[in-house]
């Protein structure tokens, strides 16, 4: 079987992104009779190492993808050649869809440990079949922007942009990667595909083998200036200030070319920003920008600043694209209900919160976050904004909900005015977010 | 503009994953009437801190995407809309196709730092809109295959099982993923789509929230054993050992029911192995094997093998999926060439390799790999295996080129056997492999 294009999964394969034994699992629970609802959780157990909190993102993509599921004929004859299923189950995905809620926090919400990000809840099978999915999905977006939003922190105001395509897992982390930028705040992404998607403008400069290319780096930066009036020119391929100088002497001998910045890709960027900054005053280009890119991350940007460099803009790739220093979250998706009466498995030394559950957010006399409660769904809890809102009822996505879900970047802006100062800083916070479970949380776990 | 389903990049917009960049410099050298021949080489320049060698993978992935790629009405009609880009260049871009060379090593080889993966010739404009996409897919094969090989090693001929699919950074990640395992060496996979499409044999046992759904354990038992004979229970969802009493109680009550193997999947796995084994053995189950998964990399197998636990096969999720310890390799797609100049970047402290090259592989007299030269294409060398080969000529891929390359698995295996002991160790190697360029290489160096 060729796969034509990367990743061009269309609906017709949706239901096939699954784990085999997802499968396997609803024909048992279908041969049994087992149609009870179920309820999952979706949550994880503890922080990366330096993160102090994640966005939780994704949740309002992967609703659509769940809504839309179907079994197509190509898929169900995939299935069959796999010789596990018979042929009345078949018959039966034949008719699958998602009838079931999905109970969420909002895209861009920020969250901790324990608490449920989404709950799934549906005849078991439904439910059951959508973990690695979800769970694929959600981490995807999560990772991503709660490792921009660091970025977007660090920069303190300053734009980053996303430079990180060539560096990403894949096409659909580059493009749903700018969806969670987005989110983060970024200003603009290179990526083209992926910008023109989830509408984050476009950004890009030139690369060293544009300037290779021509036997003169300044005639490759008169090329590219003339041709794009305010572009950024990239000037470290040879030596950076003779680079800058080059620039410099451009714009004296073509007085109408336009020049909007600069970008330093190499060597010590903070000295190097000082004295391009100090080249370009001097000459009277108070008003040409420096972008500095080159392996940053959080740290380096964040000690750029205090250390006063000029940079204007930063451009992010390797690091924010991988999130490589926590590239992962354990996620879980657990059923935590069925048939009505909660479940939970027993893990010692693990937390695993029994069934359906609300998170509320309190905050103190300031408005800054002070601590979440976990209680149950239906709990009366009366101090907190309760996070966790049905975006899918009975199969259908709610439109107002949507609507709402999207001001994700809206809401991390929110979220960082709002979030206690510990907390919105690189370094882990001590202690930690207040995570409380509620009384009838705390009963119901004795009982099971 | 709405996006329909994960990563649904078909045909109709491949030319559009690419950075901004590519394209600007593509208009640029086209109004500059830059026509001429550029080579690219694709290489990194260090090894993650605890790699010894990296598995090339996806060239030839990505080589039967550029073959294909043409700019489509929909994605010009995007571009259109950038407002960055003129008609005429728009015109000219419709009848673009990649009509140059590709050189590559075989997917499945070693590779070290420095060498040359893959080379890109054609006219400057094909071979620059190509940076981005190959880079992008030529890393995340070769960055996942390079950590699925170290879980082949250190599980020493025992199945490893890619449980990631929920883990890893989306979709084109889960699916592509597999490509790479499967070249790598893994058993199977528990991904449907993935499997399906990359021929790796479909895997699965069952879940926690199966046996949760079920009010008794042993039921769950007997009802997945009844429906698949010689499927793999999950015996740790309350207490572990008492979940293999209970499998091998069935056993004992239900004589006919088939049992393949028990699964592991929290706990102290070594202990948790060797008592679950012995009381297998004890009830005359010796063919009963057992399975573990948890958290487990490529360290934890080895210490699992090496204090002799009675494990079968493992089940790897989170830290093969996203290769978490090094999530991303800093691949370079270099200008060494343009209308048959050599063409090098200046970096302090950075090797950068001008010109076209080839790589010659050396073997001592019991055949394991002594070390590497690079050398210029061109250059005579009388010692050594060359390794880059033309897999895609005058922008056609060469059938029987392709049909060698499908040997990814195979390689591999070989590979194994030739690289030297050294490098088939976790720990990294002290001295690295070596790695030396020719006196052509060196002279051409001393000129620039």
């Amino acid at each position: 079987m060729k796969h034509p294009s990367p990743a061009s999964v269309t609906d017709d394969d949706l239901a096939l992104l699954t784990d085999l034994y997802e499968l396997t699992m609803l024909q048992a629970y279908w041969r049994e009779g087992m149609h009870g609802r179920g309820v999952f959780s979706l949550y994880f157990r503890k922080l990366p190492a330096k993160r102090n909190f994640m966005l939780a993102c994704g949740q309002q993509y992967v609703a659509e993808l769940v809504t839309r599921l179907r079994f197509s004929p190509t898929s169900l004859q995939r299935l069959a050649d796999v010789k596990v299923f018979e042929d009345d189950f078949l018959a039966w995905l034949e008719g699958f869809r998602f009838t079931g809620d999905i109970w969420t926090v909002p895209e861009g919400t920020p969250v901790f440990p324990s608490e449920p990000l989404m709950e799934v809840e549906a005849p078991i099978a439904e439910a059951q079949l959508l973990e690695s999915l979800v769970m694929n999905q959600v981490q995807l977006e999560t990772v991503l922007a709660s490792k921009a939003v660091r970025l977007v922190m660090a920069a303190n105001g300053r734009p980053v942009v996303d430079f990180g395509m060539r560096r990403m897992h894949g096409v659909d982390a580059a493009i749903r990667g700018v969806r969670a930028y987005r989110a983060a705040g970024l200003a603009g992404t290179s990526n083209v595909l992926g910008g023109l998607i989830h509408d984050l403008p476009l950004r890009g400069t030139m690369a060293h083998s544009y300037v290779l290319a021509h036997d003169n780096e300044q005639e490759a930066f008169r090329q590219f200036a003339r041709l794009y009036p305010g572009t950024t020119l990239l000037v470290d391929t040879h030596d950076t200030l003779a680079g800058v100088r080059k620039v410099i002497d451009l714009m004296a001998a073509e007085p109408d070319l336009k020049v909007g910045a600069i970008r330093l890709d190499s060597g010590d960027l903070g000295p190097l920003a000082r004295d391009a900054r100090q080249l370009l005053d001097d000459a009277g280009h108070a008003d040409v920008k420096i972008v500095a890119s080159s392996g940053l991350n959080e740290q380096a940007i964040a000690e750029l600043i205090g250390a006063g460099a000029p940079i204007d803009a930063f451009g992010v790739g390797t690091s924010m694209g991988v999130s490589e220093d926590a590239p992962v979250i354990d996620l879980s998706y657990k059923l935590v209900e069925y048939a009505g009466k909660p479940r939970v498995k027993h893990s010692p030394g693990k937390v695993n919160l029994p069934s359906r559950k609300q998170v509320y957010r309190r905050r103190d006399s300031q408005g800054f976050y002070r601590g979440d409660l976990i209680a149950l769904r239906d709990e009366p809890v009366d101090d907190g904004e309760p996070l966790l809102t049905p975006l899918v009822k009975e199969g259908r996505i709610d439109d107002s909900a949507l609507a709402e879900a999207d001001r994700a970047r809206e809401r991390v802006q929110q979220a960082l005015r709002h979030l206690p100062p510990a907390l919105r800083q690189l370094e882990p916070a001590d202690p930690p977010y207040p995570i409380e479970l509620s009384e009838g949380l705390k009963r119901l776990q004795r009982q099971e």
